[in-house]
């Protein structure tokens, strides 16, 4: 088998796993949409993130290959929607396996990343140890707290929706005008959020009846 | 009205909003002076910062442009002793309002400097949100745990202390002098610290009587 | 007495004694092996490292200077040993005194760094009471909630030996191979520590009888 394939579908296999892991975590804690959102993606990629920050690698590997991005965003979704009709068990072996995929692939190409970038192999084995854990660390210092923008009036999403219409609607009309309309969005809707109180609906597992 | 105005107008009324909600968050948890100024520069500049890391925009925003360093250190000053005659009520209406405005500018900025470093539109939404919130999620992720250099002896504050006065004496004695001082500076207010078990005041809300 | 050399001492007690607060918060929190490592580094380096990410001077110096790493290693596994003959009053002096050395010392470093990134005093000050103080604040953020890879069943021992494998195995085999053997060798251990529920032991202070 192809190597280069055999590491991507690896890739897939343990960025879906993680990003799981994640809203799994979310659900828990009785987080938001965006919670669920933030700790998949802190799962799946924290790991790297930390590893470039450190070696200097920079933008960060998911901000120059968008195929992150496109597993993380539909995984987190389904995953939501599956708990819904759902409720796995507190120990899943598959889940584990696949993890274990995933941790072994993660930290050997980060090893792989911090030895291209000239850095001594002792060094390389720490940057390879953070690459394949660090994300489920930070998943979990995350967590006990719930940081408030995670389960609030709708306060992360408003800045979604806001930035997403300043990139859609940049192409059509000046920058100015595109980032005043884009500031308004964001300051209309979380001033209807606090105003009205709308509240984002919190993920949760399927009732247990 | 010109654009470059409005945005520095709004800039400043986003930090000092952001500034004043890390006090409020030191009040609530009881922390020190430096615990306010902790959580007031987390607040007001951690989603840049984080930005500007990932995209690799370093030294980050505010080690170029001291303005934000200017706002925020008054602001916390004033917020601290405005605290002490003034208790607000736990729902601040009108913080509510300038965080949404700051909000909506550093989302909208944060995602122009992301498509600035020629990133695609999808990673710059990630970029706008993580400028516009992720400030907040820090401070709160630091705040339930106050970690300890937050509300000990003197510790912070011997070493604000200490490089202060390195940075003074240099332009006057040689370079080795200079760190030796700062460095007695630091270490003595420590020890005296330790020895005389030294307070720094914690952050109080108005005593309500 | 010759600066350098005064540094170079004065570095390694800092060092030495900042590792040793993270092994004893370690043993506090339970923690196994793994966690004593990671709260031994970021309290050693974090704030130096920290700071070298704010001002953009990457990879940051741990990774290019491999002197801390062989300082922190033997340090954390000599205090984990230490710790199981002798339990160390709550309140140790000499650990006081030594961090404060090291607070001098890594404080005044670190203002120096940020200078001669040709960055202004006052940001200069913050950098150096980063570099001083932030290694203490993440140890403390990440202890009270112990995320779960520094207890679990060798979750980051089966990383660290996997990376160690494909690190010594590479300047024999092709790359692709060593790869392989990296991957199946976290792989297989995580497997077997699911399977078997093979427990890191924990880190314990002498037992009071």
């Amino acid at each position: 088998m192809n190597l280069e394939f055999f590491q991507q579908i690896l890739t897939i296999v343990a960025t879906v796993t993680l990003a799981f892991s994640g809203v799994l975590q979310a659900a828990r804690y009785q987080m938001d949409f965006f919670g669920a959102l933030v700790l998949a993606f802190v799962s799946a990629v924290g790991g790297g993130t930390l590893r470039d920050l450190l070696i200097g690698a920079t933008p960060v590997f998911w901000a120059v290959d968008p195929s992150y991005i496109q597993i993380i965003i539909p995984t987190t979704v389904l995953s939501i929607l599956a708990l819904r009709f759902y409720t796995p068990p507190p120990k899943l072996y598959l889940v584990d396996v696949a993890d274990a995929a995933g941790l072994a692939l993660f930290a050997i190409l980060g090893a792989q990343k911090a030895l291209s970038y000239q850095l001594i192999e002792p060094v390389a084995v720490i940057m390879g140890v953070i690459t394949g854990i660090a994300g489920g660390m930070i998943r979990d210092v995350l967590t006990p707290t719930t940081p408030f923008v995670m389960r609030s009036e709708m306060y992360a999403l408003a800045a979604i929706i806001g930035v997403v219409v300043y990139t859609l609607v940049r192409s059509y009309i000046p920058e100015t005008a595109a980032m005043i309309t884009g500031m308004l969005a964001i300051f209309s809707l979380r001033v209807a959020a606090i105003y009205w109180q709308i509240q984002v609906p919190i993920i949760k597992f399927k009732d247990k009846t």
